[in-house]
């Protein structure tokens, strides 16, 4: 189950564009590293201050500004004053309650994504918040914590493989985001066998908790659909947008991350659609159960109940009983029985009872 | 529970634009407060009259006057013909059944939004409306009772912290609607709790009023996405407005409320999805509990009841049963009964019935 | 319950324009009233025949001809004659299954709204169409029987209060259909009231009709949302429309009553969703209760067959049953009964049966 | 229950704008009927060869060629040399499975439609594709079999009564398609009459095949849904048409046909409300059957499976019972039955249980 | 069942445009197959290497290049390089879990349809993903595997019959995707079929697993849908489309493909709806099975507990019962059972229980 606390009560009554960092703690340094490329050149730094990234802007390499770990917001703050952000920007980098969003400042643009991941070591699945600032030759991207889904990107910017060398920093935060996105199919995937899991199990026998099962799933998907639904209505306003900053050979690319959210969606509402309908399965197999344990205890009693009267009759202490006296009058008696008993079972049988 | 009544059969015949207080009565007299303040000043007022205020007008200052009590009609009128207001707008003032609405009057704008908060000492919640009018360097604002979530913006006012006193009073109206709409996630979040408890509750003891209580639970819910829908097509109006009484940076930051907005939406829409999956549960487990019931009653039924038979047949009194006169007949005969118990129990244990 | 029937079969095969009255039949011959008036002046005429009302038409005044009873058709054919209507609003006129609608003819506005009211004397729901004739200077509304939601309007007439008398006829037809929509929510209150009462019932004892008492107030709200969501897109098309016979004035008064459909919409949905979930609330007290039916059959089923098997074996007549001998082998057996009930006693408690 | 196959696999895998016949067989020969007329004359024509009516195209007058029969499919071939009809208008004629549609090719209108009626002599539904050619001065119609609901417009058109000699084939084919329009509320009749009747018995004894019922008149309604909102569609986009075939008085008309479209939607919309509603009463109708059964059951079994034990009890053989012994002892053991069951009783009277 | 894997994990990290096959494994050598064609002449050929088809490109006759065999990608890569390709569709060409897409590159265009088939030797269902790129002159299509639809195009094609020959490549691609929305009608067909077998089954005898059956069912629906839906949005993006490379005569056809797609989706939906239906009405079926199986036991029970009890009375051994010593008790009590009895049965059929 996708854990996540929506706690923003903590930012309550602050004047806006106040940063707080609404989310777990982490005690650890903020990590500030600096990837700069063009298609020849590329040097990786990792840098102690903020401001020390300033000298980057002004070369004509383009330049990845990563910082892991927003819980110290001074970090936030000071990035905001060295790179002239809107106060409402430094506010939603902080907050990772944030919806996905994109909005367009017209010297940068501002991007917030969430990064869902599972890691290695134990199955949980973790969300973090990723926040883009796209400028001009610059793209910062501000993380919870260290480990990200873009270790693969950085290989090739590193080996010069693919466009990412090429192609500017719009087109590595369009890289960026697909990874993020790739990561979604995975993370359908592991719900899909879930799913699957729990099909087979309930078809199998009954587990008393197949119902909250069913809930804790719903609920998953229901996080995902958040997630994702406005990840689409981001990319496609991406694409309308008529910012300089978005190059017209990106855009293509973006259409095709545009096809892939739509197809993430596609299968999240169908995962969904087979949840909700999992649980009138599971509801129509406890009925079905229950007609088969009734049905039992019906046989059973309809069966000996007559059986037991009669044997009640018989053992009346009447003085005058005529029956009790007849020399056979013990066998008739259990042959009646007998008979009374095979002609309950036909009848079950005509019935289909078993 | 949130407890509103719409009554509005009250208001029932009368010419339009007649106005009446409907909502709960209130002894107390209307209260005036003004605040004036611009980068440099700040006074606070109390007035007897809203008649006085007039004078705050025609200042360079920016003006807030706040009135306390709306349940005195008079004091609306006399509000309505000091600053030159349509009936239409006194009457919705004093109606607090009204729908969250923003409308431009060209020289002034109305809006209306209903402030949900929790009061300290009980759980209680509250819904009170708030009425805005936003002039030319004034803002006046209606509500129901004293009492408000806007203590922080004072505070903000009188110590010149943030924005507040250089931007002007559509930014304080911006303000007070920020305040109303982050309480929401502070009701969000005590559902949310609720919601959590009954969830922890039901999976442990049947209570009988779970389903009275998903109700009310979804009842609550209906109420505020009855409050916050149109709080977003406010908004979003307000954004679109071409009004000259709202500024292009108070926009920016209306655009940042219009994403607070979305994202309380999306929370209730979460937090409903969950609370009607609930009561699928709720019938689930109530049939699964029958199913362990019956499932009692049937294995020892089916165990005891063909052993009764037994006892009955040897209980009756025929003259000539030969059985009873063999010399361990009664102990053949508790041999078989204990037999055919295990047998029974050996077959529920195959159909893994317990 | 709202009675409504909705034969159409009656016009089938008619041309389309012939005037035929759907509906039900009323033996009253129809009544014209006319009220003659601006801000000055005021008369009240009844007439015998629709054509004398021509020589109001050339007056400067405002004029409301008010025609009861359109169940004779002829007089629908008349005032179609008199005041130069198109067939197929006559014939829009005489159906009384009509869907609300507002339709421009350039030189008259068209609008058939429905007005919904409760007779004081018994507590039924009575549904009337109501169709206007906007004209300059004049307004034309043929109602099915006497006896309507206008009376306070007359009353204001009369009295010269309001701004009724000042702002000619389209204000007048706004009137009217404010007064029609005021009554709504007095509709909507008395469901609402049934809703709760029927909530209370259903928590308390268990109705055998519950479900069908649900089923009924899903009828109504059924009606009510088709007579209502038209309303809207009528007023809409009221304001958005361009004909001169609706002054700038009037259309503020417009988004005034469209608010209140969007209201009165807004509450009808809420009472759907509760209404809807009434149902799952009843099937899952009824499952509650059977649990508890079949809990009270088991414990006592549980602890008796046992102890009534036991009785059974001492009763058998075999000759050789040496406790049948002890001195206290009858108390024996009775503590050993004991001991058991107790102990499937313990049992249930521990499984929190009761 | 309406009877519609939809096998279309007949036509798989030929060339499109091939003439196939999807529907049902019949025997008979095609029938080709022309009516012309104008305001002042009238003529009928039976024709063998649909090539003899281009003689009619050449008149002044408007021409309306009815033809029955469409199994024939050379007919359609012909029709469409005739004519000049495009081949994919030719195979829609032919296939029967067609959705209502209107297609403008310049010269001519292409409009299907699906005409429901009921037979009189038996109870079945009927569905039957009708296919309009409208062109200048020429309506061409194409159905099925003989037999349809147009005959009181071939009245009016012998009679001269009504708008329909005047105004042309695009008021005749408005007229054709306001008949088919019109059944469509008989049709919706019909099924209200059935589910109020299933209603109320359903209320009345518990018929097995209630829920097998309620599946069949919803799978009706589903079909009226799929035949009825895209004649709203085709309607409102001959409304839009720029089409010279259809004047503006004929458009006036197919407002009116529109909101009767409207209308029949609203009400198959509430009766499909109604109609999924009455499976949930059915459910809960069940529930309560179950629990009043196992009521009875519970109360016989709670009361008397006690007794029998103390009667089991007395009849043990134990030599040492001094109960036994006593005089009064066996009208105290009955004494003491009836306290218990009488006490039983009670008990469950507080519980209302009876 | 429909079996499909949307395993798109394997792209993970890759960069974009990265050529990579998700889907089943093949180990056949793609095969490649020329078909060039013009109203005289026509060439069957194939091909080893894809570059060979470079020839016809210059040739003025339409060439329609099919590649069988897409899971050796480097077919794919290389046809890129010959025909020019983006790399972004070469990606798409390669992953089968490809969502239907229409997609303009100018010099050509790109559309992904997925093929649904029915093998002839079993039953099974076989989804398979076509993308097509539409050049001028010059259509090449890609198959997952050997085998299609499209045999009797290809035989319209040898013969000469039909406009396949004279309308160009447009008009045959236009014929291809007709052919797999064809197929679309078989596939509903034998759902429909599968549906109606259910039903039948499901009313009959109560099969345990009609759930899991009616699951499968919902399943398949849900995939045909997702299948279907943007085939709509596809078609009528290529209808609105500016692009050359479809021609005027062809989106006449392309409207007429619109229509059949939208008749699927109808169906599709008409398909789901009566589905989600059958799950209520095997619910509704368990429930009134389950009440005639307790109402048997009721019945039984009630009818012979109390004669059972009566039974056990006069089987205690009280010294003192008088009535056992009477002469005809014993038939006297047998009298009372018997009047006991016929009572009870009389009472159930008053209660209409059988």
């Amino acid at each position: 189950m996708i854990n996540v606390s929506n706690r923003m009560s903590k930012t309550l009554g602050l004047p806006p564009g106040t940063v707080v960092h609404v989310g777990d703690q982490n005690p650890q340094k903020p990590k500030i590293t600096i990837i700069d490329f063009d298609e020849r050149e590329y040097g990786e730094h990792v840098l102690d201050e903020i401001e020390d990234s300033i000298a980057f802007l002004y070369k004509k390499t383009s330049t990845w500004i990563n910082i892991d770990g927003i819980h110290d917001t001074s970090i936030i703050e000071r990035a905001g004053i060295t790179f002239g952000l809107h106060p409402l920007v430094l506010e939603d980098i902080g907050n990772t309650t944030q919806r996905p969003k994109f909005e367009d400042y017209e010297d940068y643009l501002f991007i917030v994504v969430k990064m869902l991941y599972c890691s290695k070591e134990d199955e949980d699945l973790w969300s973090e918040q990723v926040s883009f600032i796209l400028m001009k030759n610059c793209l910062i991207t501000f993380q919870e914590t260290e480990g990200d889904v873009f270790d693969l990107i950085r290989e090739r910017l590193r080996t010069g493989k693919g466009r990412v060398r090429k192609l500017g920093t719009d087109y590595l935060a369009y890289s960026l985001m697909d990874a993020i996105t790739d990561n979604y199919f995975v993370i359908l995937e592991k719900l899909g066998d879930q799913v699957e899991e729990l099909e087979e199990a309930m078809l199998g026998s009954l587990k008393q908790n197949a119902a909250a099962e069913i809930h804790d799933l719903k609920r998953d998907i229901v996080y995902l659909r958040r997630t994702v639904w406005p990840l689409r209505e981001l990319i496609s306003a991406m694409m309308r947008s008529e910012s300089k900053l978005i190059s017209k050979p990106t855009k293509i690319y973006l259409r095709d991350l545009y096809d892939h959210t739509v197809q993430v969606i596609d299968n999240i509402e169908a995962e969904r659609d087979i949840i909700c309908g999992m649980l009138d399965i599971y509801l129509s197999t406890l009925s079905h159960r229950m007609n088969e344990i009734v049905k039992v205890l019906t046989i059973i009693s309809t069966i000996f109940i007559p059986l037991t009267f009669i044997a009640g009759v018989y053992g009346m202490n009447f003085e005058n009983m005529p029956e009790l006296k007849w020399k056979y009058g013990y066998f008739a008696c259990l042959g009646l029985m007998g008979v009374l008993a095979l002609g309950m079972l036909y009848l079950f049988k005509r019935r289909k009872w078993f």
